[in-house]
């Protein structure tokens, strides 16, 4: 962080140091390690997925007009607009320094990869809003470009980086995206779910700002057509009150439509299980094994 | 761009279609040809560096509140704020993964660094907007970070990608950086000269903006300490009327110093000519002489 500019690094450190769960980093780091490079020079390389997430969140607070992140307020709100799309993009590249700085051009692609297909995936996201034709499909492809891609990337860096052959590399990159796309569809379930308070985002964020997620697919297949029908309209019409929001909310949680999106995870919780024992025996491997149990089990 | 998703492409599209001079392309083919690098697996390397100048000019419009970029509608007015910030970052990744494709490590961190730096850049010109301190230091500070690396990474990249050795590519580096100072001092002449119909830009643009460029800053240095004092607490205050504004722009240009700024960009030009006289004697060499004589005497 010390190269960056002190106008950016502020803005930077503030996203930064506000938290979060590290799970890039860390993926990137553990997946290292399984596949046998030690030392201390990769941890640039798992903090350059840390500083490519956050490029995301604070680009993708400007966009969702939100006012917290991880406790905070919003970099867009404490550093003004301009400061926070320059910043975002300052952190972006730095990250494709650090990675350039190891001499592997595949890593290099990969993440730059990445980070186009993340952009991509809130592109569709925000041409989805309210789009009542929205189906598993659609969401599953959203669901991967917005998060998944980027989780991948860490696990698969981490494997580059140990230079592991073709085979394990993919198994790297399966492990990622499986965890990825769980990790998301939990997120999505505890959206709906009943206690919220520590997720440090309004209950049922997804419902008012429009974006139509697994939860609520579930439900509106699950209700009569009469009723799925007058829903999709007030949702693509965006004339729902609050009251209504928070009835389909409660409906949404009764229904059990969030533990169903749970079991949806667990699907693919179990094939990034199946990839993870391909990888070496070591202790590292059980760590991976606890956060594949951490995501199954997180209630916030 | 076929690989970007179709939301994000037309933003590119419409951007890259809409013109522009090609300098930074035109750069990178034209170093890289001086150096012997032959065949047409060159061009792909040279797109990404205009795809890089395109995204930074769609982030940049977007905090110039620009309304019209290469004479047509700013991305930003066309497809709104939330694709067109995505737009930019797609564009970003996707020059870094062409720039990957070439297994040429240095390549990648040169790329990334002139990003950092051009919004670093952007960063800085924002900070010192209205600043009644603002010197000759700090605006070729800006003027580097803005605009010359770019232009500099443009030269470097083809040279790495011709695989010279580190003289030759110091000396292409060297020939891009005093090329884009030039570059941008002449644009920040032009923007206070007689005629800048053909510019596409409103006359003064900068003042207007509250950017205080070298034109403006030889004029206070030229005018009596009263009037600089009372001028720049105007312009930091934001209080200049229209009138006042274009009674300035009439008196930088009646005392010269769009001409003073152009000389001053000449000592740029000569560098890079030095610079250039070390390539190759080959027919590529003549077209970048040429180029130099386009910067010196454009008129819009």
């Amino acid at each position: 962080m010390q190269v960056l500019n002190p106008l950016v690094r502020q803005v930077g450190e503030h996203v930064l140091m506000a938290g979060g769960k590290r799970l890039r980093p860390v993926l990137t780091l553990l997946t290292a390690r399984c596949f046998g490079r030690t030392g201390q020079d990769i941890y640039p390389l798992a903090c350059s997925l840390e500083f490519l997430h956050s490029a995301t969140l604070i680009h993708d607070d400007i966009l969702d007009n939100a006012e917290v992140r991880r406790g905070k307020d919003a970099a867009h709100l404490v550093f003004g607009l301009k400061r926070t799309v320059l910043a975002g993009d300052a952190l972006l590249a730095l990250a494709n320094m650090i990675v350039a700085r190891y001499d592997v051009p595949s890593m290099n692609y990969c993440v730059a990869e990445a980070i186009l297909r993340t952009a991509s995936g809130e592109i569709e996201e925000i041409g989805n809003m309210r789009n009542p034709e929205m189906d598993e499909h659609t969401y599953l492809e959203i669901v991967k470009g917005k998060t998944a891609f980027l989780i991948q990337a860490a696990c698969t860096c981490g494997a580059m980086a140990a230079h592991v052959d073709k085979e394990a590399q993919e198994h790297a990159s399966l492990f990622g995206i499986n965890l990825g796309i769980a990790f998301q569809l939990v997120d999505d379930a505890l959206d709906y779910a009943e206690d919220v308070s520590l997720l440090g985002k309004p209950h049922g964020g997804d419902l008012r700002e429009g974006k139509i997620t697994l939860p609520l697919i579930f439900y509106l297949k699950s209700i009569s057509k009469q009723k799925r029908l007058t829903l999709l309209d007030k949702i693509s019409e965006n004339s729902l009150g609050e009251k209504e929001i928070d009835g389909i909310i409660v409906d949404v949680q009764r229904s059990g439509m969030d533990q169903k999106v749970r079991q949806e995870a667990d699907k693919y919780l179990q094939r990034a299980a199946e990839s993870l024992s391909t990888f070496p025996d070591v202790p590292e491997r059980g760590l991976m094994e606890e956060m594949l149990e951490l995501v199954k089990t997180r209630k916030f």
